[in-house]
């Protein structure tokens, strides 16, 4: 099958610079067909500065497009693995276009998104999660997302898959010894006990990576936290205060602007979301029944509720709202307490926090209660997270899978149906690095939520 | 003065890959400080594959922050001419947040706005106006637009100023010689007839361009069109295929989302902007007398008119229209030729175009002929147009010194006078190319409006 030369910009329109990238065989000939750069001779990994020119044909006559640099990188040496060509053209919409014309003219097609990347993928560059992992680099807006992308760029979930496939293989071979033994009826229960472990051992490493999944999503998507509280407690200043001092931050490096995520912040790397804040905003609510629903809503969907009260609630109030929060993480705050009356509270169970929302007093107090209830473990740089659905099917399946090995080592199942389990494990856990062969159907759908362009 | 090294993101934050720019003396300590690219010791304009590192200076610990490509440029062979890295990562907020947060660290400050090409400027990569015309190139959205700010860039209004300097120089030295001979009276008519007409010469180029410089405004913001008319002869229809037909053309191309420019059409690489369409969307206008003073108002503010009508209009109304557009380019459209009765216009001395605005019949017609009224000059690359305000500035008042000149040579001005308002002439049009020392207040005012990292 010949192989498609495929070209797209690679950064988002609109900045001082735009880089088009061309990768395939045809490549050299097509950038060099446009501009005086003749890559095919130059020496790989070298930068030229050219005029890039459309030439009509019949006059000769040729329109100077951009002055630009070209960089040029030959197979294998190359992302992709192929020969392949980046074009760094002034980030003028219009010539940004007319390069991606011109390049099409001559020969390349546009590439689809993520197919940089798959090809990488197929030409043995990197496995399958390391490709997934530079989607999730790219997307990734804080230390935490960005640590597990890069553990999981830098083959750190890829090498735990291979030890567990070590270890599947070695149980593979014992269970094969028994076979060749199995007239000696004495060594059987000896060798099941060994393997039983064996196999149990395995499956703990795979389901700590499954559970793993629950924390790698709460990272991604940011920890959703619910502020309640009666009305005039001081919801909406507290959720401005905190939204605005991080955004502040944000903005301290201009020529970045930040997309507006609304109602986010970020306290020591991790991202907290705040929930059914249309409710908070709406300060001129007037039927304080929806407001009540919306309140039971938001601790429903949260992980941390942060209760906030003006004065010492009743017991009958602190037993409600710990009813409501069961199962989650409860902060009460007390606001308002640059006021007078300062006559302290008798309820101490509780992390209670003390604050003034409008002067922001002891806000750091609370965002440290925040980050704490988070309970996020301490990420080490080769820590392995799942964070990929598709990855968490896997490993699922794979338990499904070695369960029914584990069951039948109890249930004295023959040797052979439970090679036949142990052949499944293994080739559902080599899905997630692309070890067996993908069919084109599943890159498709993995490689099509990628941006174009990488 | 110690010059700063300054970084920036040069690429629109969102994409597969943002660009990180550093520029300056401690460019490559810098970049050196944060990867494994010994800056200082590679050959220039070669490219780098390294990891992005965050040094612990206690712990010794090194975190992995990217995966990147280092591009080395060793001064005088860069764009600013002074030692220069850019720095190719992943298009992550968090990444590119972080790179330009350690190049800080590492002894860099941000960019402002244009600081790269002004640097270029002042270490005498291009002239003033070349500097200029990055600005317009990297803004330009159509052919025109580009070819303008291309021409400028690579010197052709620099050249022009150049031959215009060197007739100034030609006459000043035959009023020099003028001076010289002043005692013999018979000498002076004949010199000075000679100089007049050299000044004017000179006067009618400087005036051309000046004058370019309506066009090139027009060119760069888009010729005003106004459609008016009557109530349901189908104005809002035709703007929607007008405006339908060209987007669909510019998102052809994938991966290069274009910025909503509200109500601009492109025609043969020339933009044409309909005004006050606010009006024509409102079809629900109740009061009509509204209607009417808006299109007095459009009318005004065009350079084109199109008046729809679906009826042979009266000799009143045909009056009518042509009074208020006086002055402007009036294109009569014929809409609803679909319809049954089909008795042709007797109208015929000003352009008529007849249409079907519902099923977009002959809407290439109305195109032809609104990209006809706009009269624009056919351009080629070497084509000089003003588009600079501040260059427009400049020519004017040149202008107006060496009329001064043109004047006092009529009037038999003493040569030393002459030669003051010569010298004002020169100095005056060297500022466009900053061949004077230019202040830095100026130099600040022009570089402002850049882009940050370009």
């Amino acid at each position: 099958m010949s192989v498609d030369t495929i070209c797209a910009l690679a950064t988002a329109p609109g900045g001082a610079l735009g880089i088009i990238r061309v990768s395939g065989p045809r490549a050299f000939d097509a950038v060099s067909a446009i501009s005086s750069v003749r890559c095919s001779a130059v020496t790989s990994n070298t930068v030229h500065f050219t005029h890039l020119v459309e030439s009509d044909a019949t006059s000769q006559h040729q329109t100077t497009i951009d002055e630009a640099l070209v960089t040029v990188f030959r197979a294998p040496h190359s992302y992709t693995g192929e020969d392949s060509v980046e074009i760094s053209c002034h980030g003028s919409r219009y010539i940004l276009n007319k390069v991606l014309e011109l390049l099409v003219q001559h020969g390349c097609r546009m590439a689809n998104p993520g197919e940089y990347t798959m090809r990488a993928y197929l030409n043995g560059k990197m496995d399958l999660s390391q490709a997934e992992a530079v989607a999730d680099l790219i997307a990734s807006t804080n230390q935490a997302t960005h640590q597990m992308a890069m553990s999981q760029l830098r083959g750190n979930f890829s090498s735990r898959l291979a030890q567990l496939r070590e270890q599947l293989l070695k149980l593979t071979s014992l269970l094969e010894l028994e076979l060749d033994f199995s007239d000696h009826e004495d060594l059987e229960f000896a060798d099941r006990s060994e393997l039983f472990l064996l196999a149990k051992n395995i499956d703990n490493h795979i389901t700590t990576l499954a559970k793993s999944f629950e924390t790698g999503q709460a990272l991604k998507q940011g920890i959703p936290v619910a502020i309640v509280g009666k009305t005039n407690v001081g919801k909406s200043t507290l959720l401005n205060r905190l939204l605005k001092d991080d955004r502040a931050i944000v903005s301290d490096i201009h020529g970045t602007t930040r997309d507006t995520i609304e109602d986010t912040i970020n306290i020591n790397g991790i991202t907290f979301r705040f929930i059914d804040t249309a409710g908070i905003r709406q300060t001129t609510d007037k039927v304080e029944q929806i407001g009540i629903e919306r309140t039971y809503a938001a601790i429903d969907k949260a992980h941390i509720v942060i209760w906030m009260t003006d004065e010492e609630p009743s017991q009958e109030e602190l037993n409600k709202i710990e009813l409501l929060s069961r199962n989650k993480q409860l902060i009460i705050v007390r606001n308002k307490i640059d006021k007078a009356e300062n006559s302290p509270f008798t309820i101490v169970k509780i992390p209670l926090i003390e604050i003034s929302a409008k002067h922001g007093t002891h806000l750091a107090n609370l965002e440290q209660a925040i980050f704490e209830a988070a309970d996020i473990p301490a990420l080490s740089e080769t820590d392995v997270i799942v964070t990929n659905a598709r990855h968490y099917d896997v490993l699922t399946r794979a338990h499904d899978h070695l369960q029914h090995v584990i069951d039948g080592l109890q249930t004295q199942l023959s040797g052979d149906l439970l090679s036949e389990d142990l052949r499944q494990t293994l080739d559902t856990l080599s899905e997630i690095t692309g070890g067996q062969i993908t069919p084109n159907e599943v890159l498709g759908n993995i490689f099509k939520k990628f941006c174009v362009g990488k």
